[in-house]
């Protein structure tokens, strides 16, 4: 074929999770920070990882392992082309393990990677069921609330997921995204644990209140009933016991003007939205000065709401 | 006062509450059936009750007891005119104890109604809370999911009961409700205790996903998103077992045209969504049939979203 030589390096965005009232339906995508792919076909009959440059050597290289390389390897399968030769180089723009959707940066910039080198050969739907894969692999579960944001950009409503429905939804052009990473661990398959299985229907009743309260929120423009909404009486109470005096945190990100505050993801990230980027930028400080306060290291980021999901870069 | 010999009469519309996916949080206004109130000053010092017409004699006459004069009594309180004479008269026009918000319509016509005479001295945030006592007289709960709805027409979310926040939502043009009602008896109180207290997190997740795609369909005027969270795996397979054959009837509704069909608040109502007035019709044709063939009399209604709530008549 002509195009053997091709190379092609995409970016695809962090993503914030649940949202606060959203478990495991909603997600955001941010234009920082972001994960880079670059494939390229080669002239072998199979696909390669070239190197992974960032993870500080965490993440597996044995392609089939990898969630990049064994998503392009299904992807391959998938169009019938299981013989390619196909190198990849990924680039972790963030932290692993952090709640800001690493492994679905990566795994969707492959997927966009590959597919624009085969000239899009599978629509957006396809590639997320392939991206559940590649989240089945990295986290113990296909969930798409990270995949689908980092995918289609925007705020994404995951409406089922068996059958796949995701709906893009309305962005306010005024929300900003602060995320603080601070340095310590939770893994999503124990963050995930400790949730209860059977909840009372009246909390349920009030987060399904919230989550249409949002929705209306972003379809409004209104962005005290954006923060109105994002609270979370079942999933928060649980999880926040593993991020160091997050109550405290909350209080001081909405002292400072954030419109919400939340786990990003099952954390430990945090995130606020807030209307203007100099609000976003104090919220961070704020925040981090906190976590610094209990020798707590962490990193920010405060960016617009990405809308176009994964780009060639 | 001059205004002593005022009489004013008012319309306040049917509503179904939870729409399938929302339960306790969600309902909408039709333009037909509905109640109505006359209202007039009397040099009396009390509210009292003249008459109450269509009722087939259930609904009680004592003025205390009474939502509609009720309300009006509190009303009076609630602005320090507890001393004046209020005379009301109520047309019932829609069956007691259908499903369809026939105490809300007649609490929203009553407090409407009162409310006009004193030249709107409460909002409509106080009426809904004063609507809300009426409805915990009349069914034992103080819920807002049909006054709200009676209130200020078309869709209303009620984000949160405590404190009371209620979004009112968008409607698309084209929907046309079909309300049927068989001639079977459920109380709303026994309706409520059968449903479950605990239920599984994944389930509610399922049901979230769904209030968020009706919502965000309604903004869109995405009549298929409308449809497809037209789904609600908690309450219905309870509740429905008080309605004959329900799930049949259901597929009727939805082979007929239906893009969504349920029941109406806590039934034995049952309620469909459709596009046009035809289709509406030969839903309605189609589900009193079959309800025939069980020997089950029925009532009908077609209808547009009522998008104003209460009106002077």
């Amino acid at each position: 074929m002509s195009n053997d030589s091709k190379s092609i390096k995409v970016f695809a965005p962090a993503t914030v999770a649940n949202v606060v009232c959203g478990f495991d339906v909603l997600g955001f995508a941010v234009n920082t920070p972001g994960d880079e792919v670059i494939a390229r076909f080669t002239d072998k009959k199979n696909v390669t990882l070239k190197a992974i440059h960032g993870d500080e050597g965490v993440l597996p290289l044995d392609p089939e392992k990898n969630t990049v390389s064994a998503v392009v390897i299904n992807y391959l399968k998938r169009i019938g082309e299981e013989n390619r030769g196909v190198e990849i180089e990924l680039f972790k723009k963030m932290p692993v393990g952090s709640g800001m959707g690493s492994s679905a940066a990566s795994t969707v910039a492959g997927l966009f990677a590959i597919n624009t080198l085969y000239e899009n050969r599978l629509d957006y739907k396809d590639l997320l069921l392939l991206a559940m894969e590649g989240e089945r692999l990295a986290c113990g579960q296909g969930h798409a609330d990270n995949v689908s944001p980092a995918m289609l950009g925007g705020f994404v409503l995951i409406r089922s997921h068996h059958p796949l429905d995701v709906i893009k939804l309305s962005v306010p052009k005024q929300l900003v995204c602060s995320l603080i990473h601070p340095h310590i661990e939770v893994q999503t398959r124990e963050a995930r644990k400790i949730i209860r299985k059977q909840i009372p229907l009246k909390d349920a009743v009030v987060q399904w209140g919230n989550i249409a309260g949002f929705i209306s929120g972003l379809y409004r423009e209104d962005y005290d009933l954006i923060g109105r909404s994002m609270q979370d009486i079942i999933i928060e109470p649980v999880r926040s016991i593993l991020i160091p005096d997050f109550y405290s945190l909350k209080q001081k990100a909405l002292d400072s003007g954030a419109i919400g505050f939340g786990i990003s993801g099952s954390g430990p990230a945090v995130f606020a939205l807030s209307r203007d980027e100099q609000t976003a930028k104090k919220i961070t400080k704020v925040i981090q000065q906190h976590f610094q306060s209990q020798d707590i290291d962490s990193d920010s980021y405060v960016s617009l709401i990405n809308e176009e999901g994964p780009k060639v870069i």
